[in-house]
């Protein structure tokens, strides 16, 4: 099974850093969101704003995040977030997500993702559903 | 007519702060936003998430903002924000904000906001609506 | 050893929310920065931005931060935010944060980070330093 | 007098919207930051993180900033911010930005700055300074 990997190069920005002059750690947390959506763009062909209509889900809710601080980034810097898919489960998922700056691992991060759909029972909630084996497949090819 | 006034004391964030050590100037953006809210609900008893269920609105949509700086703050000031409406019109409403560090004035921004539904005709889009009188009238007593 | 708890409550913000209404997920690690920072002013009574001039460091920088995300957070929300250190080593410690909407508890997170100073040997760079045993006591108390 | 313009194209994000699915308004001011951090680099040749140094300021602290809201941008559409210089004052400038969502213009903003260095009198303060003849001779090119 191949990996199926999402690159995206970008450039650190001013707002981004705090009066340490690196990249405030929530920023991260942004990226990583983003590196999620396009990674899915990537594999499955559907734009982040359709990707919940076109299968039928609500949304893919968060419910871990982490990420371990290696080195700092810096206003200017040009960096490279890759983020790939290392488990599909029957209805969860994790994506792992690695921040460089020049070739330096300055972040690790993951999430762990549930594949939902408005509960039946009472809208307001989400509920997990199996994730489907065509979208699944995607990733693998 | 007495101006009703909200204030509101707290104190600037590290995550609030750039490289220059000071508060980044989106941030005040954020806490006129939240002046705005907290304004609302001091004056007609409406917590900010059911103002728009209260009145038959949609929101109340940010068509124009600025901001003056006029002294940096820095992480740990103890800030005041004092939010007020400096006029209603037929179906918007401009709001003055100041953010005082100590006793000096270190912003002024104001907002222009609109009294908004769904458009009938497009749900997808907002329309102004008349600012009821009863709402105008809860920020004179 | 009685655990040094600090409490912060709050209100959440529209400008916290995402499109599905609920806080996104990086706002909730600004929460425990400044959780940390209050933990810190609290035990010690030096201010946040005191805090690395008091007792020579240069900083307390983030090595690892994590969240479990076990129920919502909306618009409007008064929620408490609660944090204290899990553990003290030589160098570094470990907070703990738990976020409530009323008596759910909604986020668990944690940190660890590094009590730092600026290396001798090049001072664009931090290296760890021993936390001083006044320190750990305050925690104790 | 050709105007030097900067564009810049990007992806409106999750993390960017509110509730209402539509970008924050803060989120502007973040662009618009960023707006002036690359026109400058495009017209001077110099990396954000080098300018001052480059030539001898602290800075170009923001004294005013603005922005009126035309129409929404949505979670995914794809946006061009386009920066100039709209006036060069002796020690002050004006930038201004606008935001097409395709062919919409969906924000028009201002920002005032000045050019400015560490205060001889006193280094925790900023003093204003001539702007160079050979930085805005490069605006005009």
């Amino acid at each position: 099974m191949a990996k199926f990997i999402h690159r995206r190069r970008f450039t650190i920005e001013w707002g981004h850093c705090d009066p340490a002059g690196i990249v405030f750690n929530s920023r991260f947390f942004e990226f990583f969101d983003w590196g999620t959506w396009m990674l899915f763009e990537a594999a499955l062909g559907v734009k982040p704003s359709e990707l919940a209509a076109a299968f039928g889900i609500a949304g893919m809710p968060l419910v871990d995040a982490g990420a371990r601080f290696l080195a700092p980034a810096r206003f200017g810097d040009q960096v490279e977030l890759s983020s790939h898919i290392r488990e599909f489960r029957r209805s969860s998922f994790d994506v792992e997500h690695r921040l460089l700056v020049g070739t330096t691992v300055a972040v690790e991060g993951h999430e762990t993702r549930v594949w939902a759909a408005r509960d039946p029972a009472d809208p307001a909630k989400m509920k997990s559903q199996p994730i489907p084996a065509e979208v699944t497949a995607r990733f693998r090819a």
